[in-house]
């Protein structure tokens, strides 16, 4: 926006990728939980920071709405860039959890629209989705609206088509499957699932909150009908995302009101975080091949730094054995004789990584995607996600995996011993 | 946050109340729009700033995430504090839609799973509600989910209390009249309201966003249950609201997944917005009485200079004649022989003002407030809402009162006579 200065804008150059941030040093904290949340991508801070100050309802006509309302247009032509989509089918949403929910909720309520209360609409989902997608399956279930079946993963964490075909019913009206899983990486076999999904006349959504700026993500190619897009995942901040819906796909509005995002979800657009969703959705365009590769080599260095230096037969990877169906920015380990989120909390002003989702740490003892996939209990308490993005270095991984092995060495014997403690002591599954 | 730096931010003094603001000026166009939205505040910028670098997801109990959930915490605390909450009672969203969303779905669905599907739930409103309360209503109406009465107003856009009272029966589940009105400034009865709303045992919900920082707003002394707070009408940024709901009221979820927001809305914060919201609350507890007392000097100068300025008997204020039941920054005038949004197509580039509400044009002729008012189509579509700010000053209302002066001296003789043709030429209801 031109007309928008910021005198306090710096001159200097930004870090880019495999560039570590200043924030990260002066917070002294090596960061490995990027599934939870990343930074605030450089380029995307200072797209923002005129907007700060730049102001204006992008619905106003005059000069104060119209920049705005550009603005939006950009951002909205670059998040449609990134995943293959047209312009007017990206649909800005405040979240993922909001963008799953519509998905989930203008499916269903469009069916039931059609076909009136008398047939109830089903919906098929996987049985390791987001608290998102379960929650708002099991509360309109419980409000009579719905009825559904989430099909199991086998012990890779993933789904098998076979499976999600057997499960559609005539009164389904959605397959809902996440791309790939946050805890353990697993990506699923989702243009299988589409195309299975399409034969039978249901609609295909995707949340692909954790693939974004990791994975090539095409709707084209994936042939999905709707798409949950999470900004604060690939650089953006929190408190955007989006949902494609493919064009001519009719679904329900879950926000009704005004006439924003083609009069699909209403609500005031937050210019200055759609600046930062375009923005982070033109770093992941200009630069996936690269960063993907970064964080394979930086993950696969963790990984085998872990399993030479842990005693044989204590440690064990989880998610799929074939690098194609594992985010490359992933590592679930379970480490036997150690409990993850104790290990957390000594480390935590050292060390960022999770036992579970951050997201969603309610205290429960064992991930419900670890038991999904039948890992044990005592294996997935041990169990640490490490997960690397854009900014870690050679050296962070090198750091965090001396600090966990010196971790184990100090405790593997001691805590092994009192195994049958450990499901007692342990906290949040953070 | 003191362990986030940013090196960019300036160390002059900001303006502050009664003071303009650099951008106005940049800008060159005289923001009379703030009903629309308003500027970010430039103490809340600078409070937001530093979280442009700092991140974490506040549900991480690690260094990234902790400083996050402590900016989260105090952020509720400032919000609870400005409306007279406790912060327990404080539900962040992403915007004001769906505060007034979620208190619409959640009265409604929580009575459906109390009563079961035998009993429709009803909901009362007003005539004069914003899009969003009016289109969530009907799109659950369509959906056979809930049934609902509007209430009329009188000319002045009030509510009489008698009239919600009669449309209350046995199954009304809530009752949602606006605090303040969006074009006409017009403020309602809510006390009354609520307590009739009580007496019956019916839930009360006020979409605030309009009031909040222009009078004053005590949850308690209002009584309400429930009460939409929109962050991007008093010095906040867009896409960050609230909902009071008050202890011991239990509402359904709209947003599930996360434990976020006392397991209430599910959405990882939005920490950026959150403590620009944050800042903004504090600000209004600060300094309410000021602020209102500057706006009402500043839209009563407006006021009488049109009004002295245009030939007797062809302009008309809408709204309460008694200042107390009126917002002290609204100015709605409807000027006989012009139309509003021609008027403002050809000042757009050097006055920012509204025909209709910014939030919802959609190129309707005349807004449905005027309509519900009694407005004639006539002096309806040469209606102009104007309304100032904390950042207003004398000079604004001044050269936009002279501006406005003259295009009518211009355009009023011949348009008046074309009087025929307005209202196809009328465009957006900007």
């Amino acid at each position: 926006m031109s007309s928008a200065t910021d005198t306090a804008a710096p001159a200097s150059r930004l870090p880019g990728l495999g560039e570590s941030l200043p924030y990260f040093s002066q917070t002294g904290c090596i960061y490995l939980d990027w599934n939870a949340t990343t930074p605030v991508f450089p380029e995307v801070a200072e797209a923002m920071r005129p907007y700060l100050t730049a102001f204006g309802n992008p619905s106003s006509a005059h000069a104060y709405g119209r920049p705005c309302n550009e603005a939006v247009d950009l951002a909205r032509r670059q998040v449609a860039a990134m995943v293959g989509a047209e312009p007017g089918e990206v649909h800005f949403t405040s979240c993922g959890t909001e963008a799953d929910a519509w998905a989930i909720w203008g499916a269903v309520m469009a069916a039931r629209k059609r076909h009136g209360n008398g047939v109830l609409p089903h919906v098929v989902s996987s049985c390791i989705e987001h608290p998102a997608v379960v929650e708002t399956l099991a509360s309109l279930a419980a409000q009579g609206l719905l009825t559904h079946t989430a099909v199991p993963v086998n012990e890779e964490g993933l789904v098998s088509p076979a499976d999600v075909a057997a499960a559609i019913r005539p009164e389904t009206v959605l397959v809902t499957v996440m791309h790939s899983n946050n805890e353990v990486g697993s990506v699923q076999p989702i243009a299988e699932l589409a195309a299975l999904a399409r034969e039978r006349g249901v609609l295909m959504h995707s949340d692909a909150a954790q693939s974004l700026g990791k994975v090539a993500v095409d709707v084209k190619e994936l042939g999905v009908d709707m798409l949950t897009i999470v900004g604060h995942k690939f650089g953006a901040p929190k408190g955007v995302a989006a949902l494609y819906i493919r064009q001519g796909v009719q679904i329900e509005r879950l926000l009704c009101g005004g006439g924003q995002e083609f009069g699909r979800r209403a609500g005031t657009e937050s210019v200055l975080l759609l600046v930062g969703l375009g923005t982070a959705a033109a770093i992941v365009s200009r630069e996936l091949p690269a960063t993907a590769a970064h964080m394979a080599a930086l993950r696969d260095s963790l990984q085998e730094q872990l399993l030479a230096g842990l005693p044989a037969g204590t440690a064990r990877v989880n998610g799929p054995a074939e690098p194609a169906a594992r985010l490359p920015n992933t590592l679930s380990i379970g480490i036997a004789g150690i409990q993850a989120s104790t290990l957390l909390a000594e480390l935590s002003d050292r060390l960022a990584a999770s036992a579970g989702a951050a997201c969603h740490s309610n205290g429960g003892a064992v991930s419900a995607v670890l038991r999904a996939m039948g890992v044990p209990t005592q294996p997935a308490l041990g169990t640490l996600r490490l997960s690397v993005g854009r900014h870690t270095t050679q050296a962070d991984v090198d750091a965090a995996a001396q600090m966990i092995l010196d971790y184990v060495k100090r405790h593997q014997g001691q805590q092994g011993a009192a195994g049958g403690q450990q499901h007692q002591q342990n906290g949040a599954a953070t």
